[in-house]
């Protein structure tokens, strides 16, 4: 008799008790200054806030052990004036859980999502500083195409660049 | 006896009895579809009702008439997360008072005012779309470079371009 794999990992929209833990892993990351730790919980808070209504859909991923910890989280939503495209303004991982395949999980997950809302395109924007290195392998990787760079965007040297990816 | 040329037009901030101009002006160009003129007065009434606070500067341009009237405004901020970089929102101009260099005055005090406050780039995001091609050669003069081009960003077909100036 065949046994199912056993599910290890979960992902489920978050709610009002995942807070503190995201914001343990948005800081837990050390990608982020303290401006862009702000500037991510205020998408979460206005999530949880309003809903969909906020322009922002969050999930967590869940391990699913003996007591189910949150191992990341991704924000995203529809892009304002246009027609199909969404934004995943957040992304993130504990460093603790890196390596296991979550942030595919997720932006895997984030996909399937924005293609049964009717969406067309998935815009990511990161920064071109070095620590975000394996961030960028991390989107080419996934198929994702580096369609614009405006140089110098968040400070001098450091570029933002836009990832893609075309789903029709 | 010199005497100083007649001051024709003052560019200002916005007050709460600009506001049905204003909504008239961004209408009356033929350029923005519902939901971008919907998105255009959002910004007006976010900094009508917090100022500065919200991230939105709004000014506009009066032609000193006989009775003073506003032909043109301009909304723009700093960007979220930059250091120094500032995006120019919306811009419009009366269809009536086109060709009267109003657009080129309001660009060039919002430089003025970006610089004074330290900003080193000034972004504007605008579409490929043909209607807008008054637009795009109005930026090119004006000397901004067009930095990116995300294809079919608002809809199949309609890209957005990024144009931006340095200062520095």
């Amino acid at each position: 008799m065949d046994v199912p794999p056993m599910k290890t990992m979960r992902i489920r929209p978050i709610s009002e008790r995942d807070r503190s833990r995201i914001s343990e892993i948005v800081s837990a990351t050390g990608n982020f200054s303290r401006q862009e730790i702000e500037t991510a919980m205020e998408l979460i808070d206005e999530a949880l806030e309003k809903g969909e209504e906020s322009g922002y859909i969050a999930v967590v991923l869940e391990m699913l052990e003996t007591t189910p910890t949150v191992a990341g989280y991704a924000c995203y939503g529809p892009t304002p004036l246009t027609e199909g495209v969404f934004d995943l303004y957040w992304i993130a991982v504990h460093p603790e859980a890196q390596g296991r395949g979550i942030g595919r999980e997720l932006v895997a997950y984030v996909e399937k999502d924005i293609l049964a809302r009717g969406g067309r395109m998935l815009l990511i924007e990161t920064s071109s500083r070095e620590d975000y290195g394996a961030t960028i392998g991390f989107y080419e990787r996934t198929n994702y195409q580096l369609a614009a760079r405006i140089k110098n965007f968040y400070r001098p040297g450091d570029d933002k660049l836009i990832f893609l990816k075309e789903f029709k």
